[in-house]
């Protein structure tokens, strides 16, 4: 965490973002959108993730991505891998940070990494493997991110009592933090302050990474706020909310970043994030994905008169 | 507040809804409308507004709308008056509701009633001294809604100072209650909080009203769980958010009661609604209003699977 911040918003979209849509950006354009926000405040984005090519074509590039990012001062740079060849290749391109995705449904798992939670948890620790056996100037931070934490589209209700088990075997197998995502927007703000409690209660305050919150049902700035109330000082949003219509089935559906950043500095939570040099970013996504709709509230209404920031 | 209820949702679309399209829907579908909402468990909907049919066209059958919500057992038939006359004409009708909408910001006041400060004053006492001529049980409940009581498009920035002193005004002036209204999605939880907390400690708990929020900036629910946590125990809402596109400028942009009583009762807060039935009355709208696009997110995505309320 930056100093001068209350709060790190940690900006998905290049990875989150990005694969959800049909649309292939441009490296140059990856390279500008990055560099924008980073300019912008933004002190954290998920650039990419090292997944094979024929199943995310849009991502492809990502050592690319990552080299340009890792040119930037200050910047964090996080990366999705989805296995232990994913977090090979991380390491390789020297990204900061890196986000095993496993999900707390069984089913999910399957379906998106094809493996049983047994599988993962071998995975998990192949992982840590790797990353001990490297120089500590070398080594990126691991963070296990729990999807579909707060339910499945598949299996419906997942049990909190599930949940707190998987982050506390994801931190025994030796990584260093977890994260809750609500992958496919099913969360409520009680039921974000129950898991989030008992799961920091579990692993402790500094294990625990944020929350990673989609709008899929409108509700993803008020769980924002049960987070926040709770001390939560880490949430993943996406600009212009990209990755498909925020509230189709099945959609990305991540909050928008410039909401978010809206919303928190109206309330006096610093983010180090210029709103409005974050809200003129938008203009490289229109320009390089024309076919995409780019959503927000905030930069469709505009910033209130005499609104300044935190 | 009916027993077996934690919140009550007050549906407002009949009114804020109707007045900001253009297009006029038939009195039939008004009163199909209310009643699928009465039916669909809604307590208090605000019907509509007597205003002059010239400048409300959209809302000129009030009268008829009253007295058939009157025959719905149970529901609180709630309307809006800009004035005296509105009021005489609330209390002809037999509402058993009216709110005065009193702008918090000057500038608003005038342009939305035509009035100074000081003139809406003598206006509100007006209206007290005729409910106050009338047989107790002929005399509607009068709350004094301060619009721009977050902010204002013309003033900026609304001093608290000012709206507390409004509050206190309106109650001295013998209303029943005061509500606030953030009439243009300036608000953020955190002033939520403040500005309730004051007013209500002002006012005392039994002459607040609730709030009337919007979600012109995507904040309405975070509002809405900031109102929630300290106490506030009714909150306006406009089924699919009609009344424009939430976040174009100067648009309603209501919170989406289907998004707000998904909240709610995801969070196991009893609001009386059965929210499948609720869902359905969309398709009235639909029907009657086809040139108007309707909203929400809950509409769109669904429930969530295995989603039952509180």
């Amino acid at each position: 965490m930056p100093t001068n911040v209350d709060v790190l918003v940690s900006e998905v979209g290049p990875r989150d973002g990005l694969q959800s849509i049909k649309s292939i950006m441009p490296l140059a354009a990856k390279k500008e959108w990055i560099s924008a926000e980073a300019s912008a405040g933004v002190r954290e984005i998920e650039v990419g993730s090292f997944v094979s090519p024929k199943l995310l074509p849009q991502l492809a590039d990502t050592a690319e991505v990552v080299a340009h990012a890792l040119s930037i001062s200050g910047l964090t740079v996080a990366v999705l891998v989805p296995n232990l060849k994913g977090a090979q290749a991380a390491v390789e391109a020297g990204a900061h940070k890196i986000t095993l995705p496993f999900s707390a449904s069984d089913t999910h798992l399957l379906k998106n990494v094809r493996r049983t939670p047994e599988q993962m948890l071998e995975e998990t620790r192949a992982i840590v493997a790797l990353l001990r056996s490297l120089p500590a100037d070398r080594r990126p931070k691991f963070e296990v991110g729990i999807s579909t934490a707060f339910g499945c589209s598949y299996e419906g209700i997942v049990p909190e009592d599930k949940v707190v088990r998987l982050a506390e075997t994801a931190i025994e197998a030796g990584c260093d933090e977890v994260g809750l995502s609500d992958s496919t927007g099913y969360a409520n703000p009680a039921q974000v302050k129950s898991l989030v409690k008992r799961v920091r209660d579990t692993v402790g305050d500094s294990a625990f990474a944020g929350l990673h919150l989609h709008n899929t049902r409108g509700l993803g700035l008020a769980n924002v706020l049960a987070g926040l109330e709770l001390g939560v000082k880490t949430f993943d949003s996406s600009l212009a909310g990209l990755g498909g219509c925020p509230w189709a089935p099945g959609a990305s559906g991540n909050i928008v970043t410039e909401d978010l950043v809206f919303m928190l500095e109206a309330m006096g939570v610093h983010t180090g994030i210029d709103l409005n040099r974050l809200l003129s970013v938008r203009k490289i996504l229109a320009a390089s994905l024309p076919q995409e709709s780019l959503y927000g509230f905030v930069p469709e209404a505009g910033l209130p008169l005499g609104f300044s920031p935190a």
